[in-house]
């Protein structure tokens, strides 16, 4: 005997505030990053509150957790939801959590009207997929995915050389179970949308037909070391002064290909008021739907770097270079979202994603879907990040719907 | 029974590259940061060699040490000669140490020769000259000329919140004389150039007639976080790309001045590649002789950041702002230091100091000369500074004789 599913809003909007105290921030947003006390307190609430709901909870070997609700024939491969609970530093209370919290509201919702599906559901949550801590980012869904090789993964080290291994063990969520290798029947992610554009149209979700190359150089300058005051600055082989130069010329290049590129992060050495900067490194992040536009992007901004140098008696040097392809998702996963929103009375629009989501990691092994609400003002990894209860529960609401769809087809 | 003092070059080098083993850097410089334990072995191999010589030495409350070598008249103020024993992070082998070690050794020499001068000579250790790890430098002469509290100084912070006093004390360099206070009959410091001139007119001597404006001022750039690929670059308050188009404005202007002005030193939060950076600091160095183009480039300079600010949707504060003034050294001073050289043979001219140093502070204490010897390349605060054996030697006698003259005099 079951009825429709509903989803409760508000018991989903209390779970994000409560998910939210841990590793709060002054300003209202939160600082979680993968790993960390508040991250181990935030698994241990998501596992209480999935064995609450009676689900079992199983952990792997890197970290990610999986809530199942069975289902009636227990051999299909089930279908997975969620999302991640690490956020940046500083991150908001929506960008991850979200889609963890949706989906157990989706699960609870599902037992609530007493439905049995027939494939069984699983809650995940994904290991570090924001990669402030550890990089790379997706970390947790690539080593799932296939795309990182498990042993990577744990090699890697944070500003303060802990390694991801050791940190995983310690705060006791280096599980049992192999990471991947297992048949699923499909994802489904919620996010926010991290971007202006449904707010802009008025739209209250978005299904991610593609996401666009996303390039992530990293450069290292070199110049020489001197007295700042001693040395005039038209001797001076500034790495700074250099690096100013690149970062401005990225810009301008970015610009005038009407394509994205920036810079957010800058490290110099020895970075004190009286030495000349022998070193600095930076990271420049491109994104780019179209294949020619992306190579023109790194080929001028490669050569721009190179006349700078020469003019700066310094050398630019490019120490990591990553390029996450373009993942295109399956058109009837795309359709699925589509018509669950409509039936629901919901506007729905397709976008391209410019940011990288485990559902990137998921679309080489299942069918995958990425639904998007609006982000106000389009601001997230910030304190500031803002998704009304009413669009959290919206897109909660196609997630369970679209999940039950692909559960209970034959 | 007196003799012609004579200098020992070989005694002076072996003490350079004996005091440059504390510290040392792979690249053949020096990291010695005031109150480390490297600077804690340098002042304590210093002490052992001021005793050896038969010196005594007194310790006061800033950790400024001062090896006495008693005149025929104790109670007329000494004669005081000295530089000091930090190097910048990275420095070499020479700022600071050449003027301590070869003030020892212009004593010593006093000492073989058998002379006993008027009024007492001590040779001076100064503290934290360098400002590198606690702001400001000079610090310890500053405090002994009066320019800066004793309370101010022990409450300095270094960027691991460890304070001065507190440092201070645990390498047991805190001692019981007071800080200043007493008549000083003057000062001489022997210093490498830090700078192309000597080198570039085959000079070997250079007495510094006057000090230049060093204006030091530090802004704060704030920004709002974001998504570094989910925001539009054109709509990023990005606090990174505002300050590097800050860097390069400030460059141009100081070329358009004809002046100096160099930023080494640049902070990026939160600093990591997916977050738009919502603040930076950084500290603009100005060196200029001249009063009104001192004016002209910090107005420029702050007008310039003004509008970039309102281009780029962030602020520009002033956060700190230190303007050291010129000091004039006394003519009598400035021609001791000629005379000297020429009765020696050397080569000798006048020039300006575009940096601190100790003899800054001294100057409105008591007479005071500061000599300059050779820097390869005008290299300086860098692992590859260079002074050979030869203008050490030189430099060593220049100061012993200007210091006989000024303890003898009657």
């Amino acid at each position: 005997m079951s009825n429709a599913p509903k989803i409760n809003p508000d018991q989903l909007w209390q779970d994000l505030m409560t998910m939210a105290c841990l590793g709060a921030t002054a300003q209202g947003g939160c600082d979680r990053l993968t790993l960390t006390e508040a991250d181990s307190a935030a698994r241990n609430l998501f596992r209480l509150w999935c064995e609450d709901a009676g689900f079992t909870v199983k952990v792997d070997a890197m970290g990610n957790m999986f809530a199942r609700r069975e289902g009636a024939d227990p051999s299909l491969p089930p279908v997975l939801m969620g999302s991640h609970l690490d956020t940046q530093s500083p991150g908001g209370k929506f960008d991850g959590p979200l889609g963890v919290l949706a989906a157990l509201e989706a699960a609870r919702a599902i037992g609530r009207a007493g439905i049995a599906t027939r494939r069984a559901i699983e809650v995940v949550n994904w290991t570090n997929e924001e990669g402030a801590r550890f990089a790379p980012g997706l970390m947790g869904s690539g080593v799932f995915g296939g795309a990182l090789p498990l042993e990577t993964a744990h090699a890697a080290r944070d500003r303060d050389g802990n390694s991801f291994g050791d940190q995983l063990k310690r705060i006791r969520y280096l599980g049992d179970e192999p990471v991947g290798g297992r048949e699923i029947d499909s994802y489904v992610e919620l996010h926010v949308e991290q971007g202006p554009e449904l707010e802009r149209t008025g739209t209250t979700i978005a299904v991610v037909s593609h996401s666009n190359y996303l390039v992530y150089i990293t450069f290292e300058c070199l110049g020489a070391n001197g007295h700042t005051q001693a040395t005039h600055f038209k001797t001076q082989r500034n790495a700074l002064l250099a690096s100013a130069k690149a970062l401005v010329e990225i810009e301008r290049i970015a610009t005038e290909l009407g394509s994205r590129a920036a810079v957010s992060q800058l490290d110099v050495w020895p970075n004190n008021r009286v030495n000349v900067p022998h070193r600095t490194t930076f990271s420049v992040m491109m994104v780019e739907p179209a294949r020619e536009t992306m190579l023109a992007l790194r080929e001028r901004i490669t050569t721009a770097l190179a006349q700078i140098g020469a003019e700066s008696g310094v050398t630019f040097n490019i120490i990591a270079d990553a390029t996450r392809e373009p993942v295109i998702f399956p058109e009837d996963m795309v359709t699925l979202i589509e018509d669950v929103s409509k039936d629901l009375g919901h506007s729905v629009m397709r976008l391209s994603a410019n940011t990288g989501h485990d559902a990137l990691s998921m679309g080489p092994v299942c069918p995958t879907a990425l639904i998007f609400v609006p982000s106000r003002d389009g601001i997230s990894h910030s304190d500031y990040e803002y998704t009304s209860p009413e669009h959290c529960a919206a897109g909660a609401e196609v997630l369970m719907h679209a999940v039950l769809r692909r559960a209970n087809r034959t």
